[in-house]
């Protein structure tokens, strides 16, 4: 079983970015803009409907406050101003969501802040202390991540994620966008790192180094035409497979 | 039996508006600004906490998206889209009140969209799919509005409010600002509005002429010195007078 | 000789609108977003750059500050904030162009602002301030505007524009979108709308009325592929004819 | 010969932060925000007007983009990002300074952005691209200093300040708020900081030692009634010493 996972409703107003509808009709679990990165309200409701009447689980995408750099730039928030701000972003969607007949069932951090609390302690502590001001959802992020390590001991069900289109090192991270293998562009690996992962638990790295991953999700994408090519591919190739694709986190 | 309003938590960021501890020590019910003409996270989550702590009702004070001009310019936003963004304010101020305790017990439109919900249909109608789109919470609003009526035929409570410190012609619309009469400034006047408004159901306009009203809650305000000690001897006076001051919306 | 202006430079951090490089080498006036309904600092300054390469003429497209609604809301500011938001905005576009060894030459109003001028008293003549308070430069609008008298009784070059995709009616007015008509779809029609403009001063309406028309600028549109290419058609045509194509206004 | 400069219009629509006109009779120099981190442009042109009538410098406060934060949080945008925001910034500024009949003069960073350039140097040079790319404007900042250093190299003139009412460490380093002898709260010890600085060059830190200094300007604040009185006790003594007090920078 495995759930696949991609950042959807990330347009603006007249802005659009990616194919929402495509990729709902690929993954299991959306994960929501929440309107500091990008997604205004009637993006968020729409994605949100188009989520429940596929039955792919919604989850909150949280992030600093920055439209003008789509999330994307480390911000030095107090962490108490984080853990609110994520707080409102949660309860904002979870209105969209239960509108549509769903609700929001779990939270990953979008972009900068992503990275940020693989290993920023007090940051990733806010992002817990929202979630859990909210309600207790699971939280998907990066495995070994200080995100996750905090959410579990604060009770939260931690959920680890894979990359279908991103090389590993045989460390277990990845290959650095810029650098050679950092991504998969043959459909044929990318299907073979799916399917890999669901039926043996394991990543094989850009040496070819087999790792074990705790992964239950795997992350695919859908900004360019290539990477919707991509998720489908790797949909079919599961299914084809017998594997079964489902939510992590039910609504 | 009466309710006090009050605009609250008009803050953004590092700025301030009114003295809303003050304010909390006076009201039954708090209009809590969602974000968009004013309330950043922080400031929302520090109202709740300080209204459940007192008792007092949270409601979601809505607005225009407009944190420039403090949602006071009409904007001629499509129904739709406004019907999402008050969905959008009431879920992210309810997730605020939630982690306090308690919840968002009402709705009362911020500023131009008050004013324009006074008559404009399809942005009143906006305002009431937005609030049943989250939930049947009750709207509060000017007695007679277009709200209102658009609110009480989709089945929701719509309470009318009074103003405690506004001059009102004989035919019961506000004077406007500017024109002689339009603010009461003299305390015994406001305590008398109070008084009268509580005991009797009625609002003497300022030719004397004497008006039933339909209030049931009566808005107070706090922006500044004057305002707060108005508020604070309309609340003595009805205590003084055996009047029970409560919510006209529970949590 | 004739205008071809084009709005530009309408995306906004990550988000992208319409083909920049496609139409800058098709127009000689790049009406460029300032930032309130579109436009970042750094495609400001981008699209600035590629313009003074071409020696396409920039002219500060001035918009409500409205990034959500993109600027097509009518927003009922004060004349005098909003003659403030225009010299802002003119101010940090010709920044942008000074840097980039040009500077900006005309004023144009965007969307909703656009529409409201043509009729609206305080808020043309708000625009007209900002204008005059950052210079005397030309504004460019719909013929018979309010914008363009006000500009003209207060000194300043008013030009007029056509729009080469839209339909006329016989009063000189646009046919409504969603009205049959509304779009020329057929690039002979584009071409020959651009042709008639240039050669005689003509426009023919929906119903075959001839009109003369004011218009020193023709406005073409490259938010699809198809406005692209009769964009394209237009330049070619119009240089096949012989007709020198130049910005109304000098840098 | 001494200047005195001041953080001036940091309220944004409705709010107010600090006394603007009160300040404008103590300074020679005003440091304006320009929208980025307070400062909509009413404010704006509103502060360079009573500035111009003054005979008081304009200088761009120039800020990450971070209303809800009001600057004060470290962003890690992109050096090319920051550039163009900063000359977006000064542009912007600088068409209310000329409505108003000045000029913008020079230009200091605020809040994080102004204590990140003491050490970072991608960013510290993005201020000086943003702020060459308008024009060779002096840069006001702390002495020793990257932005600076970076700004000297680039042939501008770079300006230091010292702060009126802040310790300092025998190292020439501000004590940390929060650390005895941080803040001097005593009118006469601001008062000999100011005039021992401009009589003999010389700072005094909290343990005694006597420091020369190069700063050529004295920042005072406006955010506190107290900081009000220490301003006009230090405007006052200054007076009474006969040193001059002019703008280091000429509109």
């Amino acid at each position: 079983m495995l759930d696949l996972n991609s950042d959807l409703g990330e347009g603006f107003g007249i802005w659009r970015l990616g194919d929402d509808e495509a990729l709902l009709d690929v993954v299991t679990s959306a994960n929501v803009a929440c309107g500091f990165h990008a997604g205004d309200p009637s993006t968020m409701r729409r994605v949100c409907v188009a989520a429940a009447a596929r039955g792919v689980a919604v989850g909150a995408q949280v992030s600093y406050r920055d439209l003008a750099g789509f999330g994307r730039r480390f911000i030095d928030v107090e962490p108490t101003v984080l853990a609110d701000e994520v707080l409102y972003q949660i309860g904002a969607l979870d209105a969209c969501a239960r509108a549509a007949g769903t609700s929001v069932s779990y939270v990953k951090p979008h972009g900068a802040l992503y990275n940020t609390v693989v290993h920023h302690e007090s940051q990733a502590a806010a992002v817990v202390d929202g979630v859990r001001a909210f309600g207790d959802l699971p939280v998907l992020g990066l495995p070994g991540s200080q995100l996750l390590a905090t959410a579990e001991t604060a009770g939260l069900i931690a959920v680890g994620e894979a990359f279908a289109d991103r090389g590993y090192t045989p460390e277990g991270t990845l290959v650095p966008r810029g650098v050679p293998g950092a991504l998969l562009t043959d459909t044929k690996a990318v299907v073979e790192r799916a399917l890999r992962l669901a039926e043996s638990g394991e990543i094989v790295a850009v040496d070819g180094t087999v790792m074990a991953s705790a992964a239950r999700s795997l992350c695919v994408h859908g900004d360019t035409p290539g990477a919707v090519a991509h998720a489908r591919a790797v949909r079919a190739a599961l299914a084809d497979a017998g594997i079964q694709l489902a939510p992590f986190a039910a609504a």
